[in-house]
Parts: structure tokens; C-alpha cells; sequence
């Protein structure tokens, strides 16, 4: 009998310059997919060869992590960028990613969008399309990392694309399956207790759980951990141990959907 | 029996923004090579992208055209970046405008240092292998274009890459095969006449032609021209046509390099 | 008797690095007051010198011209900063200028935000108190140029900042005041016929006319001309022609403040 | 009897974005004077701004320290910069900051060049007679922090600007005055004592003390030291406590200038 599948992904390759960010060293060893900063809201030639790298070693599959163009504002920042030059930009940060995982022996299998970019293209549609259309104009064969119920995951679908459906493991969502924003109380869940509740009750029910008791039904398949910080790299650690004590196997994107 | 081949190639895409470079349209009509600006020290995403599909459609082949991280000094200026640094931004921008190139259904099949960092790796052996490494790191199917009698034509043959040796249709040389520095006297050519006297001259006896006099047999294989404005436009055409009325058959990089 | 006074002004030093834009010479020569881009959108140090230095020359006076951190896409893409981020970057910009302006020997003595800034603060209250702010900051004796019937123009009068109404030659009015879009048709007047007449139409009576024929009384200051080919130059030329025809005197900012 | 009076210096507000570097709110508390980031190298318009407000807060000088545009290489890196350009940048970013100053109801007093800019204005004194330029043309009343013995020092006089003679606290100097390249081993001190030991004898003697024991007198005036860990911090403390301890006064540059 297949065990059951899930896959542990997070954002990484974040220094830039001679600024470091975030514990990728501890994290590389917890989780199985890696989304590494492309060099527009994070990340440099350097630090991004350095991050591919180290993932190959760990066996940890590779995405890019593509961003509008806002180092200062860590692509954290809305902007209105026109769609063919939106698309030039992210097949431009996907095959700048791609050379420098082949430089190291091993290659880019998935795509997700970063920051004000995913959450835009959660919801509208045409953002979506355009995201889409990037990622398989730079290659067919990649995956799109997607939030469940997400017009990015339905753009994905429609694009031919493999998605994979994502949640995150310390962020409360909405009634609509939007994440509840940042600026309002219980958004993010703190401490590993917490989120590890949270993740296992997606992951055993299949679905969403809103702050409001509602539930959705979603394939999950991926869920997003942080490590920006010693409690965050705990968290995660504990949503691993706790999937796998529940008979959960951890794998790499790309086994995960060839399965 | 075989006719002379030889390739015209120039740096093309260097628009950015708001702000156009160049008369990429009548100089894709006039070579056989394009070196494409990657996006560092001139053209963007959008640009690149254009300039691939418009190269595509003209029969051009592309390169790409890697530079110092400089947009406001055009990559003109001398830095003094760590070797794993600057090789590993390399790598990024060719990555970038192979994906670029993927999405309009095309190939990169060359790199061009641009400017400064050309300058400097004609005479810094150290500097010219790191920029081989890259190329062959980036894809080893590549092939180098790189000065005829130059470091870097040395870094890319030893590297194992192909190499084609070009010279420039309006720069004078001295006796050690280096440009004469834009600084001195003659050290730019200007008027059609003048400039197709000097590739003719180089083409037919297979060496350069120092400011002296001197002869310095090189493997020429292709010619780099202008195109910033009406009259260089006219030279290259200039150039074209006379190795063309003296038997040179003009073809794209991959075509000269398999023969 | 006192004439009446207006004031012709433009943006200028808008070349950045390698790549001109603008015939600045041209306009120094017929306009009154210059918007000099600071870095962020376009110009760069060594652009703002040379701009400034011949706007002194011509006896043209000088005005910040900050904008959004957007060379790429000139300052034309709406950016979600938060404010006091936001503020701090106008104030750079404007003391970035004014060195620059104190090096040569002059001073900057009024603001006018620039592009997607400055349409976003016509209508934005908050945004524009952001800006008055900053302005007042960076300097209170700032004069700052605004459009007529704006939320900037009343946000800096509520900062206490001199303000100057401002209208554009060749841009069609809705009937609230704003500029009728771009992708509209009839948004843009073309041709210095059309120009001369929209202007005088609104200098003489003191009102916007808006494209549905209602008339919008405001105290219109300042003429915006554009001067980014011969075309515009020339239309330029033809509104100052014009207005000095009717009698205006045209002036520099702090001529018409201190009135 | 007026007592000795010396000053302590520290290169703060290198934080950028979302990176936070240094340990800023200590270092406040400890140094006389901090040499702001002016968003060159590092530091953007809001960490000035916060860096400015926070120094006023704690009666510390504040100096611009203006760098190479190279944000990745933390203005490390050098760079070959035609003068004009260059001067044109550093008048750039003195006024940024004066602005960011000025809108905290305080003023930017000395300049101080960062990184390969210092480094190379300290031998080439062509290059240092273009910064003594720029500072000059920003605002004649500001002071020059130079290295002692240094070219920067010289041509900060003849420009007639008020100069300050640094030295650093953790690092050796060469025979001729010059630091001990950091790629040699005993470039930097390490460990609180030995940089106390070393600021003391310096302080006492009024000279430089090379590696290998010779004597450079010298008019020591200001003593750099770095706060970028805990380690750091407390040696800084440390080296002021030994100061103090020995009757020198701690003072901010203009009282120090103005004595």
C-alpha cells in the first residue's frame, strides 16, 4: 500500500550582498523543496549559486522564486507592472536560476511567485494567466507551486502546468480560502504547537480551515515553513516530525508529482 | 569548392526602459550574429525579449552579451569584482536570455563579454578563464566569442569551448594586436571607405594590420560593426557588401563554427 | 499697471547613463521653470549637474522631480509604498537635488512629484499629505507644483506650502478635474495648434474646459509643456509665443510665488 | 587646563531593505560620531532617516558616508569612475542625507568616504582632490574624516576644508602609514584588549606605530571602531572606557573641530 505524500517547501536563498537572511543551512536539512530568490527581491549570482548548490546536496528539490522588481521593498510592495513586461521578467529571473542550477549539476523543477506577486495573482485572474504563461514559456516541464483554491492554481491548471497546491503552516485563512491579511489579529500563528495543529488538520482532512470554523476542500500537497529565525526553524522541524510520526512521507516536488 | 565563410556580428538590444540604443532593425537586416545586452548594463527584460524574436525572425544567431553590473556607466567601467562573483553573474545572465530565447523558440549559441569586462579579460588570463568557466558552466555547447590574439580566445580554446576570433571593422590595432586606446589619436575609425579598407585588408590576408604596420596573422572569423546611428548603419552595410563582392560567404555563428 | 504672469514649465533631465532623452537645450530656452528628474525615474548625478547648471544659465528655475524608485519603467508604475518609507525617499530626492543645485551655485525652490506619484496623488488625500510632508521636510520654503483642483494641490496648502496650480498643454480634462486617461481617445492633444488653444482657452478664463465642455474655474500658474521631440518643441515654442502674444508675462516660479 | 580631547567614530546605518546589519542602538550610546550609509552601499532613505533621528537622540555628529553605487558589493569593490561622475554621486549622497538631516532637525557636520572609495583616495591623489571637490561644492562647512598621513587628508586641506585625522582601532599599519592589507595575517586586531592597547599607544604618542615598530607622528583626532557583533561592541566600549579612563574627553566632531 502507497504511503501517503506531502511535501515541506520554503522560501530560501534570501541573503543579498553582505546582508544574511535567514537560517538556510538548518533549513535545507528539514524541508524537501526549496524556493530560491531569483535576484529581484532577494538573493544574488552568488548567494543563489551558493543556495543551489546546498540544496542538491540535501537532496532538497529547486524552484524559482521569481519577484517584482523591489530589493529595497523585498518584492513585498504591489506594483503595476504592464503583463509582457511582467512576463519578460519572471522567464528572464527563471532561466537566470536555471543556468545556475545547471552550473551545479542539477535544475530548477518548479516555479512559485514571491511576495505581492503570489498574493496578487491569488486573486486576479489575468495576473494569473500571465504568470502562467511565463512559466511555460520557460519551460513546460516546470512545476507551478500554487495556494490551494487559488486563481494562480486554476491559471496553472488551464496552462497545462503541473500545480501543486500549497498552504502555509503559521497563517490563519479566511472564509474564501484567502489568507486572513497580516495587519489583523490571529493572522499568523505563533509557536510550534500551533501550527502543527493547523497543518495536520488540513493535511488529515483535506481541506482549509477558516478561522470561522468553515472548511474547504483542498489537495493539499505542499505546505510552506519559515526559518528566518531559531523558533521558526523549530516550528518546522516539529511540522515534519509531526507529519511523519502520522504516517506522512516527506518527498521532493518532483517525485511527489510523478506519483 | 568551398567558399570563404565569415561572420558579421554586433551588439544589439541595448535599449532599457523608457530610453532606445541603436537602430536594431536596420542592423538585424545587415549581420549574421547578435550579441544581446543581458540586462546589466543595458536592456531589460522586455528589450531582450524583443530584440530574441525579432533576431529570430531575420535568420540572426544569438549571443548573449554578459557585462559588469553598470547600468548608469553602460559596463564601461572597470571593477574589481571577486572571481566566483563575477562568474557567477555570468552565468545569471546568460541563463536569463536562454530562457528568453527558449520562449520565442530560439537558441543562445554564443557569449560576447561586453566592454569593460572584455577589455580586461583580452590581457587578464585570470579574469578570461573565470569568464570560460562561466560559459561552459552556463552550457558547454556555447561557443565564445572572443578578440582574435587575445587571453580570452586562449581561456575559451583551453576551456574547450569553440572559440571564433573576431576583430572590429573600425578599430585601429596596435603592434602587440590590443585596440589602441580610444584615448589616442586614430584609434577609432570613421567613414565607410576607411573601415572596409581595414576588415578587406584583414579578411584577405588573415592577420591584423597594426597602426605601424606590423602583420599579425590571427584567425579571423567574424567582424563586429556598429549600428548607433545612420552613418554606422551605412558602414556595416558597406562592410557587408564588400566581403560579399569579394567572395565571403556571410553566415550565423553555428553555421561558421560546424564548417 | 501689473501684467498678468504665467509661468512655462517642463520635464527635464530625463537622459540617464549612455542614453539621452529630451531636447533639454531646446526647452531651457523657452520655458520657465525646469522639473529635474532626481535619479529614481531617470537622470543620475552627473545628468542633474549638467541640468542644472545650463537651467542657471538660462535663468530657468529649478524644481525637484521625484518619483516612484522605478528607472526601469520610468516612474509610470503605480508602487504601493508604505508612507513614511515613501517620505523618506522624496526627502532624499530633493536633498539629493538641491546639493547638487547649491554646487552649482543656484537653488531648487519648488517639488513636482512625477508619473504614477503624482496621478496617484491628485486623487489620493493621504498620499498627497505624504508628500506636502515631505516637501516641507526637506525644506519649507519648497514651493510646490501641483495640478489645479488636485488633493496634492490641497494638501499643500493645508501643509502651508506655497503652491502653484499647474495645467497641461496637451492633456484633455474629465469633468471632475482629472486628466481624461491616456487609453482613452482624445486624451492627448496633438499638434501646436490644438495645444495653443486648449492653453489660451484656459489662461483667458481662468478654468479647466473639460472635453464635455463644462468649465472648471481654477487658478491656473503654471503651463506644463512637453519637449521630448521636435515636434513638442515646437509646441512648446508656439504656446509661450501665444500667451506673450495675449499679454502674459511669462515668469519663473518664484517671480509668480512672490507676486 | 583644557583636557585632551579625542573622538569616537563608527560607520552606522548600514542596514538596507529588509537586512538589518549592525548593532546600531548600542553603538549610539558609545561613539561621538557616526558616518551614515547614503544608499550607495548600503542604507535606503527610511534606515537614514531613523539612523539621523536616532544619533540626534543620542548627541551624536553625523556625518554622510558616501560610496561606490555598488549596493551587492557593499561598496567594496572598485570601481573605475570618471571624476566628474564621481564627484557629481558624492555631492549626490551628501545632500540626500543633509535633507533626511534637516527634516530631523539636525545637520550632517563631516563627510566620510566608505569602503574602496577610502581605500584608494588614501594613495591616489587625484582621486582624493575629486572628493575634497565634492564635499567643498555640497557645503564648504563640512569636515573631512581622513585617514591620517593619508592623500585624502592632504587634499582635504589644500581644498581648504576642516580635516580629521582617523585612525582605526583594529587595524595594523604598514611602515609607510598605510593599513596592513586585511589577506595578511595580522591585518585586523582582535579581542578588546589588544584594540585598546593599540588605540592607547597611538592616542599617547601621537603616532601611528607600524607592524614592524616604526613611529609615524601623526594628528590623531578621531578613532574608528565597528560595531557589526556583540564582540564588537564591547570593544568599542571598551576602547572608550580606556580613553576616558586616561583623561581624554569624547566629543563630537564640531566641538572637537571648533577646539
Amino acid at each position: 500500500m502507497m504511503s501517503k505524500m506531502v511535501n515541506l517547501n520554503a522560501d530560501l536563498g534570501e541573503s543579498f550582498g553582505p546582508w544574511p537572511m535567514g537560517r538556510d543551512d538548518d533549513m535545507l536539512a528539514l524541508v524537501n523543496s526549496a524556493n530560491v530568490a531569483c535576484g529581484f527581491h532577494a538573493g544574488d549570482p552568488a548567494v543563489m549559486r551558493r543556495t543551489v548548490a546546498l540544496a542538491a546536496k540535501h537532496g532538497v528539490s529547486i524552484g524559482a522564486h521569481p519577484a517584482f522588481p523591489d530589493l529595497q521593498g523585498f518584492g513585498r510592495r504591489r506594483m503595476d507592472i504592464a503583463e509582457p513586461e511582467l512576463e519578460a521578467m519572471l522567464i528572464y529571473q527563471i532561466g537566470a536560476l536555471a543556468a545556475i542550477a545547471r552550473a551545479e549539476g542539477t535544475r530548477v523543477t518548479h516555479v512559485k511567485p514571491h511576495g505581492a506577486l503570489n498574493n496578487m495573482a491569488c486573486v486576479d485572474a489575468s495576473l494569473a494567466r500571465c504568470i502562467a504563461r511565463a512559466v511555460r514559456a520557460a519551460d513546460p516541464a516546470l512545476m507551478l507551486l500554487a495556494p490551494v483554491l487559488s486563481q494562480l492554481a486554476v491559471a496553472g491548471e488551464e496552462a497545462g502546468l503541473g500545480v501543486i497546491g500549497e498552504v502555509f503552516a503559521d497563517r490563519a485563512y479566511a472564509d474564501d480560502g484567502t489568507l486572513v491579511p497580516r495587519s489583523q489579529p490571529g493572522a499568523v500563528l505563533h509557536g510550534a504547537d500551533d501550527c502543527v495543529r493547523h497543518v495536520m488538520r488540513m493535511a488529515e482532512t483535506g481541506a482549509l480551515h477558516s478561522v470561522n470554523g468553515r472548511q474547504l476542500p483542498a489537495r493539499i500537497q505542499s505546505i510552506c515553513v519559515h526559518g528566518d529565525n531559531p523558533q521558526a526553524v523549530a516550528t518546522a522541524r516539529a511540522v515534519g516530525d509531526a507529519l511523519r510520526a502520522a504516517g506522512w512521507r516527506l518527498v521532493p516536488l518532483p517525485e511527489l508529482h510523478a506519483a
